[in-house]
């Protein structure tokens, strides 16, 4: 495999491009070809045998286009399928729960750790299981919290309903006493101004998108993959999605102020 | 095809068992097979494409189950694939919406209402377009309400969060001076006494659920399909859905309060 092969990044649907954003600013040189499974969102509540079948879908799609490794920017997706993923394919694979579990350890001074997702990231006990292998004194403390994703798909960010709805998500967690709160769905980092004052700024919150693009770099470095020459231009990533081009194309464009999005640099794939 | 045969109804997911709840009541002597497509719910954000895709698959498993006619117990499948499903399909056919509108342009006095539903309904303009077929002195006034959903599938009902999002959605509809207002998405008769609350007791609530299952039977009636004969003992009806039997369960025992769904009697059948 080359390293001047694209990278593969996956999401059950839009929220995924908060880590492209990332990937973006911490691997300039990398081509990203980007999978929205924007017909089948959310996966939150769905059960594993399901991510799985769509995540092999999706995984077989991108190595069809050469890339040469993935990372799963999808917490749902990393919580309950990643390991199965990475055994059944044979190319590097990343997710976002790991790092971000890794950097919730080292941001913690009390030992008390918060964890907001979907329901289906809680139910898979996954960030618990990661945080207090890392350190056995750590307790964790978890909220699913599963109108988050419909309220930034609605817009509705700087508004009272949204402080209401993370205020009865958050207020019971809080009392656990927490210092630091994971960020546990890729969409949540778009109310991260929200939910930074509705925790406190004694809070320490923590993106696993930002913590996943950056050890996605130290595995391209430790697989000789890593592309060390800058392109002479833009590069043109490219995006593809199961449902609803122009509207992935208007997400996109108020997440990535830097990089233009337009409906045509967008491809509708299915497997249905 | 005989009468005694199955009916068979399908959804995105669990909204349409509003609509079993009324089949059970207005035709108790039918076998109801189910199909909720809860691995792709929901549908209301997809493509017309899409969304005829998975209903094409829904219909071809129901027909191999050997049912006798079909509803479509989704306003969404209702407002975009309708016609289509028809004109493929030779079986009788029918769904939420045109039952739905009837009813509206009956209870209105001022020609003046209002339709809330997902955001393929609304933008499929089919209420609209019934309505003002039905009487082309009738204004049509709409909102997508893309909370909703989530909302009641997180079962904040009697609550005031839900109470200020349905305001929100609201407030702008009823200032055209609607008297009728028309729930065109299956979850929202959930929601109906708060609806009613925040629109005030003058607006009449419309449930094409209700009424599409009034027209269901005259459509078994005219085609010889109608069971006459009530059956021995209590009927076992069958639930599919392509995830999460548990959860569907749960969800239906909250909807039919006379009919028991257990887990064991609910199928996972999926088409991925």
């Amino acid at each position: 495999m080359s390293s001047t092969a694209p990278i593969g990044a996956f999401d059950s649907g839009m929220g995924g491009m908060t880590v492209v954003k990332e990937l973006m600013q911490q691997l300039p040189n990398e081509q990203i070809i980007y999978y929205g499974d924007t017909a089948r969102v959310p996966y939150g509540d769905k059960s594993k045998e399901t991510i799985l079948t769509y995540a092999r879908q999706i995984m077989n799609f991108l190595i069809s286009r050469g890339v040469k490794a993935i990372i799963v920017a999808c917490n749902t997706v990393s919580a309950v399928a990643l390991e199965d993923l990475k055994n059944e394919f044979d190319i590097p694979v990343i997710g976002v729960v790991k790092p971000g579990a890794r950097a919730a350890a080292e941001a913690t001074r009390n030992n008390r750790i918060g964890v907001i997702a979907t329901r289906a990231t809680i139910n898979s006990g996954i960030y618990k299981e990661f945080l207090c292998r890392t350190n056995p004194d750590i307790e964790v403390f978890q909220q699913a919290c599963p109108l988050f994703v419909p309220l930034v798909e609605e817009g509705w960010i700087d508004d009272e309903i949204t402080d209401m709805i993370i205020h009865r998500y958050l207020d019971g967690l809080l009392k656990n006493g927490i210092d630091s709160l994971v960020l546990g769905c890729t969409h949540y980092p778009l109310l991260r101004d929200r939910i930074q004052k509705a925790a406190g700024n004694e809070i320490t919150l923590v993106n696993p998108a930002f913590e996943s693009s950056r050890e996605f770099k130290y595995l391209l470095e430790e697989n000789g993959l890593l592309n060390e020459n800058a392109a002479p231009g833009a590069i043109a990533h490219k995006f593809f999605v199961s449902d609803g081009a122009a509207r992935f194309a208007e997400f996109a464009a108020r997440i990535l102020q830097n990089y233009t999005v337009t409906p045509d640099s967008v491809t509708v794939h299915s497997f249905d």
